[in-house]
């Protein structure tokens, strides 16, 4: 039942995505980073499907196939005829869906003979997943974590620690990018930007790579044993899903679930897909198409949907979904018609999300919870056209390391979190312009 | 596959307990406790097999069963050549196995009339599972939770709230008894008999109940749907369990796990049944049989193995192993000779269990790692014996809320507890002689 395969859906879908613009920094990541030559395969590869290596599948064996169940006791309490399923990525020890590519990752690193790896964090789940994946492989592992994040989420990196990793708070005094930011400025509360430039940095000693993080079209291909394991169980129900709704973060959680149900794998049409996003940081309902930075460093460009790689989204729970950009394979199905977008505010999210754990016994995390809400949205609003839909919503992680975020919602303390018009206009009107004049070198 | 009835091991094994000895303050607990009659009479019942109520099993259907896994990858890392088997009850929203008997206590509570219910707790699982079984069943839910724990784990009150508890820390300004300890001590920290005092006094409210806790045979009946199915389970697996390990706060783990293992429902033999206790509280390897009060009140006395209710264990990492006593069921059954008993150093514990989380993805809460350490120690043993074979371990609820507790371990900070040989001593001389003297009358 876990699949032998990764489902490609390049080819069926016929797309081809916007090549990457190398901005100045080009050099210094290719030295830094050293994508090994297997996963760049995989990115431009025209085959539909790619084997899973046995010892990564043998491992996925641990957790995975990851349960599809039916939300029932949610169905009731919310009053809707529809069925709710959702799949369920929270149950490995990580408590995401982001071991899926990280376990992949690691093992073509270890492979072309890397010894470490080096990480950036923000809120931890990476982290968490690189540790984990490392700790499998008999690697080394570093994780620069945002400072902020690290001490308003102690457990986070000693999950980390328990791994085996080095968790180190950014900014740090370990590299020139730490030091310079701690001499620079007041904000000793880091970010992930700088937490990134760190990792990257610290690949001086041998056979030590930074390992990129759960953008990459790559990660997104390894995340289709959701979607794939998904079609399967919902056909062992005799079901067949009218719409399937994920979180956005940057498109690995949603790549993974939505890719496989656009091929012709699902019988009896497609269902609509629906990506969700904060109103705090709504890169698909309220940016712009266009190339644009794809971190802070403004090494590498990419056309995709953003609010600028300047946007800085106001406070929320969900830093999982902070990121200005969204993945150029997710953009281009959402430029090409083949999802739907919806954003909302934290507090109705969170709503949902508790009603959710109480009835289903699983408590969404914050990112999750956002998926949570879109599928009851979907399920009453089916009921309001006299359909009965089924709706699959990916469940990609637990939130038992986010109980603080719960119980501002449960205090009542918790404000919604909007973008700002202001700001994104600001963001917006510095995209870069013209990229083709700079000195950029189309590298896939 | 999830149980119809709980399993009744009195008959089978023909034991009777020693009767209780109520105290002093038996008129409060009439007045506070009220137990229902309905499980009182699970207590004195002389049948075989408890129905488990129709709307009880439907929410076990949610959870249970809960998977038993072969524990491979543990295995090999440890190099046995025995098979080790766990009993993983941590998939619950509350995260431990204790909602089995909390969700049937909650309904005998709502069926006698109850409309909300009062707990005190320590390390908090307790208190989180009345908080579910209680959001289940729509009893409003009070928690006295000892002050200092709330403290060092805030996401312990931070999930009862959201599942719909009031939670208290514990010496509160509410009642008498936490009035009285803030103003006779310094000590705001607050400890578990001030929690259950403060529960017990804050039921002045109609239809409000004390929800007395897991150590009452009730508890321990309830808990049998862990053996049960785990009998079922070895069986479907071609497996004869040879050992079968628990650890042991009060009891109801334990209990749950081995009574079905001690029963002719088991074919081929019974198992060896082992208690892993902690070197800081170690009841059943070094305390006395005799006649204790259950709790700092002075309220009840039950025959069981103590270590005497004034015995203070050290600072420990496992707050669910520091009970003085152990539930009269487990004592009857290690002073048959049933049970084999084990204290272990958490240190070492730390070690095996961080070890087991590593290879098997699931994070042992610090009084179920107790366990994972003693079946790696008998899988060993039975190495050196020339055997093979197989280890079930119950797997009791997940750390994931206790990461401090492993990063103390990671960082090389903690430290062994054990307890010293002049407290328990004492605490062992100030047991309470000539019980009968007293003014006591004789409850069950």
């Amino acid at each position: 039942m876990v699949p032998h395969a990764w489902y490609n859906a390049l080819p069926e879908l016929g797309l081809t995505l916007p090549p990457d613009i190398g901005g100045q920094s080009r050099l210094a990541r290719a030295k830094g980073m050293q994508v090994p030559a297997s996963l760049l395969r995989q990115e431009m590869s025209t085959r539909r499907w790619i084997p899973i290596p046995e010892p990564v599948r043998e491992h996925y064996l641990g957790w995975r196939p990851t349960p599809l169940r039916r939300a029932s006791a949610f169905e009731r309490s919310i009053g809707t005829n529809s069925r709710i399923y959702y799949k369920y990525e929270g149950g490995n020890l990580s408590g995401s869906h982001k071991l899926n590519t990280a376990l992949a990752q690691a093992y073509y690193y270890k492979k072309a003979g890397a010894r470490c790896l080096t990480v950036g964090t923000g809120a931890g789940q990476w982290g968490t997943a690189v540790a984990a994946a490392c700790s499998v492989f008999g690697l080394e592992c570093r994780v620069y974590m945002v400072r902020s994040s690290a001490e308003a989420k102690p457990y986070r990196p000693a999950l980390m620690r328990m791994l085996g990793a080095e968790v180190i708070s950014s900014p740090s005094p370990r590299t020139e990018a730490g030091r310079r930011a701690v001499a620079e400025g007041d904000d000793q509360g880091g970010s992930l930007a700088i937490a990134l430039a760190e990792a990257v940095e610290d690949t001086t000693e041998p056979h030590t790579h930074f390992c990129a993080g759960s953008a990459e079209t790559y990660s997104l291909l390894h995340q289709t044993v959701i979607g794939l394991e998904a079609i399967e169980q919902l056909k062992a129900a005799g079901e067949h899903a009218d719409v399937v709704v994920a979180s956005l973060g940057a498109g690995s959680n949603l790549g993974g679930l939505v890719l496989p149900f656009l091929s012709d794998l699902v019988e009896g049409g497609r269902p609509r897909c629906v990506s969700v996003e904060s109103t705090a940081c709504p890169k698909l309902t309220r940016g712009r198409y266009a190339y644009d930075y794809v971190d802070a460093s403004g090494s590498i460009m990419q056309k995709m949907f953003t609010l600028g790689s300047t946007f800085v989204p106001p406070d929320m729970h969900a830093g999982g979904l902070r990121y200005h950009g969204t993945a150029k394979l997710v953009s281009a199905l959402y430029d090409q018609g083949l999802l739907e977008a919806r954003a909302y505010g934290q507090r109705s999210v969170f709503s949902s999300a508790a009603e959710f754990a109480r009835c289903e016994g699983v408590l969404p995390a914050p990112e999750s919870a956002h998926a949570v809400h879109a599928a009851a949205l979907e399920a009453r609003r089916a009921d309001d056209e006299g359909r009965e839909d089924c709706v699959v919503l990916g469940l990609s992680g637990h939130g038992l390391l986010d109980l603080a975020a719960y119980d501002s919602f449960s205090s009542g303390a918790m404000l919604d979190a909007v973008a700002d018009d202001a700001a994104i206009a600001r963001a917006l009107d510095r995209l870069p312009s013209r990229p083709d004049a700079r000195r950029a070198v189309t590298v896939d």
